[in-house]
């Protein structure tokens, strides 16, 4: 696997993960090149976020008036297998960072054949919606957040 | 061209359109069997559309607590030539109805050899957003629908 | 409901879906009026449509230079119930006709509420990829089509 | 604007941009959030890249068997300010670095009032479609790259 900037040593990485989503690659997410479009990981690692963003219940009442919604800072993704069409992808997520009002999640997606095809990072700041600004994580969810000291 | 059943005379049915957008295939948009993916007409038609309602004064105010929001009630397309990458197409769009709260647009994309590749049409409800309940459509407004009589 | 010109009586039309596959309703696929997009019903068609013709061996060898590819002519939806973010949503498939190189599918999602939300048709050929002649349809494949008679 | 890696100067780093796409933001790519869906950059950034590419030779004869086809490596974007339904986008792009087979491009979107909205990068290997092995990016094309030495 080509070296990435976010991951220091990559079976200490990926053991981490205790979460993923499955993704099947959709026929409508490939291209003329024959396989997966590169703008379709940033879909799976939204899906991917929000499933588990659910989970340690970060993502409840988004349809009503939520106290913050998560707004996306920053996104990376590194491509390190081709992704075809019907493709069984694993999408793991987990909190690598967590400060005051934003966090760093982490993304690996594997495929059938368990090789890692793409990893990835990106920032989230919890924003209040009505103000603009940023929004304290309770610490309730942080410990949900199971973040490695 | 194939026959279908929203057209009764094509060359009447072409001439009424005043009003187009032309539209670029992405490369995003194509699909491993090397063209436009099925999905794509409908993002042109929503662009075309909103492009045109913003000139007949249907679209303003959408950020800030509009009267009343278009929903879509239906919507088909034809597929008569195939659409590759990089094609350009114009997308013309007009009104064949007016109703009291409701109207049906009519499509029709021609590339740049100016070969019919896509008709379609489809009805639109406007909606109170607060009490999803359909809006009359003003009387200012269906002038400027130029719906042939 | 209401009527759609492909339906003839809604409870007749509805029992004869035996195949359906599961669709979770993406944010990525919500626009800022807070629902699914209209854009959104055509990926799912996609989605379950290739779901069946696999089912019934129709998509195999898709990778590797297949003797025929299904091709859109055309394609219809029915909005019946607004469609929000995380809605599960069973798509259904069915051949409603098949002729010596096309098959019309029709369409039925509900939600999690047993409402009808989306209903549509549409007709595919089936196209030699190298001459872009339709090809007939195996007798084999129409056994397992079910179309009722 | 806040701080990014892969930016020393921000004003040294905007003067070497000589290209750039308009993008406007469409409204199926804005997300029940009432912004543009973080998913959308990257459409743009492909966009824009295929755009420089043709213009500088390097996306020719793409539909009928190219010699070589740009395969993304990485993709990366940082979010400097809301975008919004509507925006209208300059998307520029600029080769950062050009090695023997891949090259960096950046990325820069400001909107209609001048302002930074996204900065972006990400690698690009030249492959041959056949062998799927890397292929030498040819003189003529490095010359009109104009990277900055």
């Amino acid at each position: 696997m080509k070296q990435v900037a976010y991951i220091e040593d990559y079976s200490t990485w990926k053991e981490a993960f205790e979460f993923y989503t499955p993704i099947k690659v959709r026929f409508s997410e490939t291209d003329m090149f024959g396989h997966m479009n590169n703008t379709a990981p940033f879909i799976y690692f939204e899906e991917a976020r929000i499933e588990f963003m659910k989970q340690v219940g970060m993502f409840d009442n988004v349809h009503h008036k939520p106290e913050s919604v998560p707004v996306v800072a920053d996104l990376q993704c590194d491509f390190h297998q081709q992704v075809y069409f019907d493709d069984q992808l694993k999408m793991h997520v987990k909190v690598e960072y967590c400060g005051r009002t934003s966090y760093d999640l982490h993304y690996l997606a594997v495929n059938q054949s368990e090789e890692v095809c793409l990893t990835g990072r990106g920032r989230i700041v919890q924003i209040n919606p009505q103000t603009g600004k940023p929004v304290e994580i309770p610490r309730e969810i942080k410990k949900r957040f199971h973040v490695a000291e």
